[in-house]
């Protein structure tokens, strides 16, 4: 894969991202009657099964990270060139946009919003925190031919657990900070999500080292 | 396979995807209390659930598109003879037509019928496009042996982040126009959500090609 | 596997299936607030994931048919030896009844029941018809590797889309019979789904010889 | 792997679990508007999502039992060290206790809880000797491959189909012990659940040699 191609990838696979988690919250929010557990548990459904196919459709071209905190670990690891993260970093952004504005206009919303929903606080933080660890720890220990599954399946149950209902992405917080819809974020809450995220993208890089190296598997295995 | 098993298998897929798409529509909104999200989440989950055996079951027997858009860019591909995409399409139709026509049968209902359920506008047909898109590059790259899995998780997923409730196939506009039900769509509405179908097919072809090729796999990151 | 062990498995099989899928339908209803979509939904997910476990777990013991109608088409086509079936179908029973039991027991129920719960009509019959072909299609043509996901995802999605909420079993009306509860059926109803399921099992068989055999596949497409 | 690091993983593992478990039991309440079906139908999907993972994950380190019951039918079975169950079963209560306070931290809730949810009565303790005789028959005969998919499925069906919600763990009993949520157990309850745990992981053993041993299977078959 060429660099362009690998950007390509990047930028439309966090695109698809945020429209499906913006878009699902639109459309969960619309139909669940008021009823906030119907609505996070559809959109629960629809951000799992978007990433378990995003990771198949586009881990062979560029990863699939869709996540600046994941570009910034894998280039920590030496498997991201550094002159490349700043690249995926700005595919990303620029994917997290325009996918949520694909949601407005998929909805006959107003394409160009600022969510007002104030997430802040201890709890949130510390669930951001919990939230990317636990990515982290999946993405680097996950056997390859089950990565896809894996970060689904975590991300459908941080939804729930943490009390942030796991961004667990930078690029996701910015994307979702342009649509005053369910899923969105006020601008203001993002810097403090953001942060969190980092300081947990380092404690999963902290953990996976002292948890070392697990015994080489055969291939029946890893399947 | 001969050729009349190979139709046979579209035949029947298709019925079968109709018969299930409409038929928990019916069974979903008869038990949902009045609450569109427990409706759909219902509806979501038995289209999962039929789409990936259904491309398990009938995949060795005709490739199972249940699609006319699918069997339209196979044929572009070479991967379908001209001569068979026209009876292609003919088995799909008519397996529609007949899926639907099971569904009320099973439920006690009328057998002919025809939607009253307007589905129009920019948002549904940029959504209708979306939706096809995203499903020609799941099935042009997923690996052979998740290609079931993976409609099924982004059928699920477009079902609740498109605006239109991903359709995303012609054949199951048709059946769908023939069911008056929470799955129907208006005859009146059937010419946009094709036409954007197709457009959808046209730029996920696109797409695909300017990801470029994959770097070819192991046999175990395949599996 | 001796003949002891295989009646043993097929007895636990049974009996832990209708203990699922009846003591989920008893939890359901209790904490459904009165919503028959929710306690569905509850109710055809423990059955799902209930099934999977089992068919995996006791498959390489007994083929964990749980089933007479899938034993009975094992026997036609020699998979299993005639001596044998009416052995299955007895352990078969026996266990549905125990499984029945075992649910109230947990519930703090009246251990004998008999349902009250009237199942009846041609939509019905022609919904357990379209369900156990559907379900014998899938046991016969689903990859070894993959027949437990695929008959647990298949009777997920046909608990919505037939109208008789797919019992294609007839142990698993026995079983049901046995429990006035979420899940039961009247005695005088059984006899007229039974028939439907044998008549819909044998629609089955024929459908996938008019199939034919797909070509053999290779190893990494069987996974 | 090390000793430390096998305790670490069981941990690390335990606590995650115990935090999903109860963080996605608090969050469930608060957002289902009073609906139990609604609640209990999300900390489901949330438990079988940690679930799936952490044993992917903490497998290859340590087995990721996060489990006494599993821990001490090992041992039995000469999989684990004697020398090594008391130091399991260590890591396994401190990870519980410590992912139940996690749970509060991120939810902004006092640390320190008893819970008041009194589990009781002959129904809810043979729910529990069921529940975990199941989880022992899916732990040791499930291959290899698939035993996180196998358990994670497992225990997602038995939340609903045994009447106690199916805890199967001591450790688990011990964690929702110190919340007082919806996941939560009373300490008076605790004995009782967890002497019906080890007498169904007892059952669990019994069941497993009375049903010998399979066949030796293909690898195909195996995956």
């Amino acid at each position: 894969m060429t660099a362009s191609h690998r950007l390509l990838g990047e930028f439309l696979a966090t695109a698809w991202l945020l429209a499906a988690v913006i878009g699902s919250g639109i459309m969960a929010e619309r139909l669940s009657g008021g009823n906030a557990g119907i609505a996070l548990l559809a959109n629960t459904l629809a951000t799992v099964g978007a990433l378990y196919i995003l990771i198949e459709v586009f881990g062979p071209v560029s990863g699939a990270h869709m996540n600046p905190a994941v570009s910034a670990a894998m280039a920590l690891r030496g498997e991201l060139a550094w002159p490349m993260l700043s690249a995926y970093v700005a595919a990303q952004l620029l994917g997290a946009a325009c996918g949520a504005w694909l949601a407005h206009a998929m909805f006959d919303l107003p394409i160009l919003q600022l969510s007002a929903k104030v997430r802040s606080g201890a709890g949130q933080w510390i669930a951001e925190a919990v939230a990317t660890a636990g990515l982290l720890l999946v993405v680097l220990r996950a056997p390859a031919a089950r990565v896809a599954a894996m970060v689904a399946a975590y991300i459908g149950a941080a939804y729930w657990f943490t009390a942030s209902t796991s961004f667990a992405n930078p690029a996701a917080a910015f994307g979702r900070m342009l649509s005053d819809s369910f899923a969105g974020i006020a601008p203001a809450s993002v810097p403090g999500f953001v942060i969190a995220q980092f300081a947990g993208a380092g404690l999963g890089l902290a953990l996976h080292r002292l948890l070392g190296r697990a015994e080489p598997k055969t291939a029946s295995e890893t399947i």
